[in-house]
Formats: C-alpha cells, structure tokens, sequence
C-alpha cells in the first residue's frame, strides 16, 4: 500500500470540472448587479437614472468577466501541455478554482462602493486582492506541473519551462505592486490592472518541443 | 518567440466553455422571478393574486430562455463548420458570452417594471439593448473565423460564408430599428422581438461545401 | 437554399448542454431556503428553532431534487436510442429544459406556504403545475424523435415506441388528475406526487431492437 | 418487459452530470459572503471594519470548498474503476448529489452564527450535519458498485473492495463522533473537521488488479 499519488493519463475530467467552474463564476457576476426596489428608485430619481447610476457595476462586470475569461484561456493553454495530474495535482487546482470562484465577491464590492469618496480604498484594494489571489495558485499549479516535467510531455524544452516560469513570477511583482499602489492611489492600481488585461489579449507563448 | 496565435486543432473545450456559460445563463433566469415575502403578500392581496400579477416576469423568462436556447443552438451550428481556434477567437469568444450572461439583467429589469406606465419605456429599451448586443458580438466571432478561411473548414463555399455574413448584417439592421423604436413606441419594439423569436425558429442555412 | 432542418449525427453537445441545465437547476435549490437574518431568528425563538421550522423547504429541496433528479435519469435514457438531432429537436428540447429550470420557483413557493393555512391550496398546486409542466414537453420531444423514426435507431422496435408513448400519455393523465385534485384537497395531491416519485424508483424499460 | 435495470457500459454522462453538480455547489459557495447593505455598514463602522468580521465567512467558505474539491476528487477516483452504470446507481448517486448540493445552506450557517455566543453550538453542529451528510451516502454508492463486482471492473481484488469499505466506515464513525461531540463542545468538533480536511489531502488508494 503505497501512499504515492498515482498520476492518470488523461486529464479530461479535470478540465471538465474546472471549465464547470469558470463558467459558473462567470456567469454569476451578473447577480452581482442589482435589480432595484422602490427605495432605491426613489432615491436614484427614477429607472433611467438607476440605470445609469450602475457604470461602476457594469466596469466590474466587464473587468471581472475578461479577467476570468483570461484565466479560463490560459488555463486551457496550460493544458496543452499538461498530459497528466494526480491527486496532488487536483488538489492545488481545486485551490486555485477556489481563488477564481472568489472574483464575484470583490468584483461586487467595487462595482458598490468605488464611487464612494469614503471607501473608494477600500473597494479597489480588495479588488486587487481577489484579482490577483489566482496569480500565486497559478505559479503553484505551474511548479508542481512541469517539476521535473512530473506531469508534461517529456519534450517540452526546458527553456520553454523557465521562460513561462519567469513570465508567471514578473505577473506576480506586478499584481503585487498593484496591490501596494491601492492603498495610496487607488486609480492608478485601477489603470494597472487594465494595463495587465490588455497585456492578456496577447497570445500565450507556443510551448516549444525537443 | 512568436507572438502569432497559433491555432487549435479542435475546439471541444471552447465549446464545453461556452455550453456552460450559456447553461448557466439560461438557468439562473429563475431566480430573477422573486418569492414573495410577507409585505409583497400584503401589498398584492394574498398568494395567488400575487402569483398572477407575476406573468410580466414570466413572460420575460420565456422569451430570454427561448433567445438564449437560440443562441446556443445558432453557436452550436456554427462550430459546425468553425473547426479549429487560436487565442483570439476564445477572446472574442469570451466577449460573446459576455453579452449573453448578461441578459439576466435586462430580463429581470423587463419583468419588473414592463406593467408600470412610468418606467415602461426604459424597460423595453433596456430589454433591447440586452436582446440585441449578442448580436454584433456573433459578427466579429464569424467575420474572424471566416476570413480567409482562417478557422473554417477549406471546402466551405464562398458562397455560403457570404450568404451568412449578409444575414447577420439583417439581423444586426433589424435589432438596431427595433432598439430605436424602443424609445417611442416599446410595445412596437416588443412586438419585433417576438416575431425575431418566430423567425429563429426556421432552421439556420446547411454548410456547402467545394 | 432549402429550409429543411439538416439531421446531425450525433447529440454530444445537446446532451452537454442539457446535463448543464439539469445540473444548474437542481443546485440552484438550496438557494432557495433562506439563511435567517435578525428578524426571522427574533421571529422564530432562535436559531435551533428557526432550522426546525424549516422542515417544509427541506422537504421541497428533497422532492424536487429528487424529480429533476429523475427526469435527468429519463432523458439520460431517451438518448440511449435517440441517435440524432437536427434544429427543431433542438429547439422542443430547450422548451423541454425551460420548464426543468421553472421548477426551483414553484419549489420555493411550496416550501415557504406549505405549512400557511391560508395559502396552502396555491402553493400545492403551484408546486403541481411546477413539476407536472415537464410531462406535456417530454412527450413533444419523444414523439417528434419517433415519429417516422425520424431521429432514432432504425431498427428500434415499434411495439417498443408504442408501449412508450403510452407511458407517457398515462403520465400527463397521473399529473392532470393530481393537479387538478390539488385545488380541492392539497395534501391528498401532495401524496400522489410523491408515489409519481417512488414510481420514477423502477428502472425504465430497455430499448428493444429488431 | 422486464424491470431489472440494464447496465450501461459507460458512465461518461454521469460523470458529466456529476462534475456539474460539484461545480456549480462549489461556485455558488461565494454567494453566501453578503455584499453589505447601508445599515450593514453603520452597524460595523465602514467597509473596512465590514470585511475584516466576515472572516468567519472566509474561513467557512475555504472549508467548504475544500471539502466540495475533495468529494469531487473522490468521485473522480471512484469511477477510476467503475465501469458501468444502471438506473439504481444513477438514482443513488443523484442522492449523494443532494447530499453535496446542499452545503452552501450549513456553510452559510455556519459563516453567519459561528462568531454569536448564543447560536454557536447550533451553527457548528448544523456544520457538521451537512459536513457529515454525504458520508453514508457514498458509501451506499460504493457498496451498491463493488456488491458482487455488479459495476466495477471484474479484476479489481477482493482485498482493495475491503479496505475501501474499512476506510468508508471509518470516516463515517469518525464524522458521527465530530457530530455528537459538537452538541458538547462546538470548537473542538470543529478541530475534528479540520483534521479530517488534512487527511483527505493524502490521496486516495491506487486501485490493485488480479
């Protein structure tokens, strides 16, 4: 009886549960907006100017669903190389799922209060934090996975492996730069983190084969 | 290092994503039609009465779970003949799905405030911003996918990827009229919802193929 | 340019589609019962008693779990001899799934009036037409499938197709009955639901083929 | 006609279904860390204040997640080596489903009544109850799978079926005593679960083949 954890030749399900996840986390963002009540129509002078009201909810939505999408795709490419898990290996997914799963919470506690003068720190800075919680996971995930290459094609370069390694931990002192910058300028954290969103739009690096 | 996407052999996780989202959507409509405390029983006249007073509300769920399911169904027919992907088009994708995991909103702001004189006009607009914005959304992810072939099948026709372009540019000019109207006339623009919905009925076009 | 729907040849993404809209639906529940605030627990003596008094919103969520449950189970079924799809099957399923993803709202309306005097025969009944509203719409999906064979397995048998369809007619009469036995005595059509329950225990009937 | 239920020679919906369950329990864990309201704001002396007292409902919503991942994780394992499936089985394990779908509702409790000297020992027993819940329930799915091989692979060895049922019925005395203890003294049950969280990080046993 050895307590080794057995590594699976495919990774289907896997993916499969952790797509379920993405998808939901994503598409619950949506509840975060809320459908108003008499009060608050009564206070916001009427529907039309509710509605209006809302931008900041519907920038969290708009941030938060492309983040998690960014995730959702990085994550897939992951997976290209990625042949094979074990239960060590669930299990940190599972931890990075929790980080991603996380992101409706303080997505909607931006989208409420960042046009509050008062707690206008408060809103970004936990935004910084849920957005930049999967970063660590992610490194983490990584490490386990391509450790000598444990759970990756056997050809993968190793100057492929360090080049990704590299890029992860560079996200990671920029996500924590953020986070410091938000607790002093909280709309120049705010610009970072669409800066980082539009650094997403470019492709994955292509992994590379002996 | 290249930074050109680097295209997938098959889209089966994308379409797993994007089966999920669109699940998701079609499924958290229900919790938009709200249970009725003890003041909303009070202020309606009892259970049943107020259940009654419910059909705007289940007359949005209805038509947003029928436009959804059409969604799915016209993407479904799509990655008939979309056979691969690159990064690009899962973000573009992503964008797509944006718009639909937000009807949601839309729904529930037509469910709630369709019957009240005073905000009806916002409504009904609101609803067609929500039932329309897919639209242009599903226009770049084709016009992406066909253009020079770049993710479809080789052997799709000319002919036939024109003939899908052309219909999606009707359908954008005929949202747009009806989101316009919106503003004068919503029940006008209702009513061109509803005969969109009957026209989504009919089939979509069967690929041709050289 | 024909109008005819083109048959696809397999139901992969239908049956992914549908599994997500069934699984979303029945975990959507226990959104359903409510966690207490201040009022309710003031209300109810105290936290132990409010759970107590919960046991009707248990006994909905173990109900219509248990229904969703089995109406996965028989779709799950109807595609071990439905072997292909075109759109208007896709379309009478997404009606078909509308009324799975209705079902956590009469659910919650049971679970919150059952135990009220006064509002004891709406809500049986809500919950009656919640859960008899799915038997009409399998029936349309069932009988399209058939229907010539149109979808099915050729060499299914037609006395197999028979016995079925006669299942599901003295379903919808079953249901009829008990729905309309529910305005007049709740609790006796309460006690038909749940032997339909025990009834949906016994496997269905397997394919039988020539 | 007979009513013995057939099995099925693969259990790839099931698995679908099931990973939508756990994924979608799992996300909808966050919807459980309420957004605060104006007065939730004033009674805790702004927003800061806010999320630094919610850690209850972080650490409740780390916990429960953990545990969804680990069940999840456990049902991987099992149909590492079951094989098949029949409708009994399929009805057994949309109860364990229940039992997994219905934790939002004691993590909620618990998040919300840990930190309350009064309602303590009914928010942690009510925690361990739904904890504690899916025990029994998948060792009736593991004994209704490995009973006479009827579901799993014919190799597998009797001694793996009987260490696993040993494993089985020690967890679900080990949960009963965190139960009974909690009634006593909440905080040392709740040790218990974490314990038990650790140990579920070892992984499961490989399967052993004749």
């Amino acid at each position: 009886m050895t307590h080794t954890p057995v590594p699976e030749n495919n990774t289907t399900r896997l993916e499969a549960f952790s797509d379920g996840v993405f998808a939901i986390a994503i598409t619950l963002l949506i509840l975060e907006i809320k459908i108003p009540g008499h009060e608050a129509l009564t206070a916001y002078g009427g529907l039309h100017s509710y509605l209006m009201h809302l931008w900041p909810a519907y920038l969290s939505y708009i941030l938060t669903f492309f983040m998690i999408g960014v995730y959702w795709s990085n994550h897939h490419w992951l997976f290209s190389f990625v042949e094979r898990t074990d239960h060590y290996f669930n299990m940190l997914n599972v931890f990075f799922l929790m980080s991603i799963a996380f992101l409706p919470f303080p997505a909607a506690i931006f989208g409420d209060f960042v046009m509050s003068e008062e707690y206008r720190t408060t809103a970004v800075s936990t935004f910084c934090i849920g957005v930049l919680l999967p970063v660590p996971l992610v490194l983490i995930v990584y490490l386990y996975a391509v450790q000598g290459h444990r759970l990756v094609n056997a050809r993968l370069t190793a100057t492929f492996i360090r080049r990704q390694r590299l890029k992860l931990l560079g996200g990671m002192a920029f996500a924590t730069i953020a986070l410091i910058i938000s607790f002093f300028y909280p709309l120049v954290s705010l610009g970072l983190i669409c800066v980082q969103c539009l650094m997403f739009l470019l492709p994955p690096d292509r992994p590379e084969y002996k």
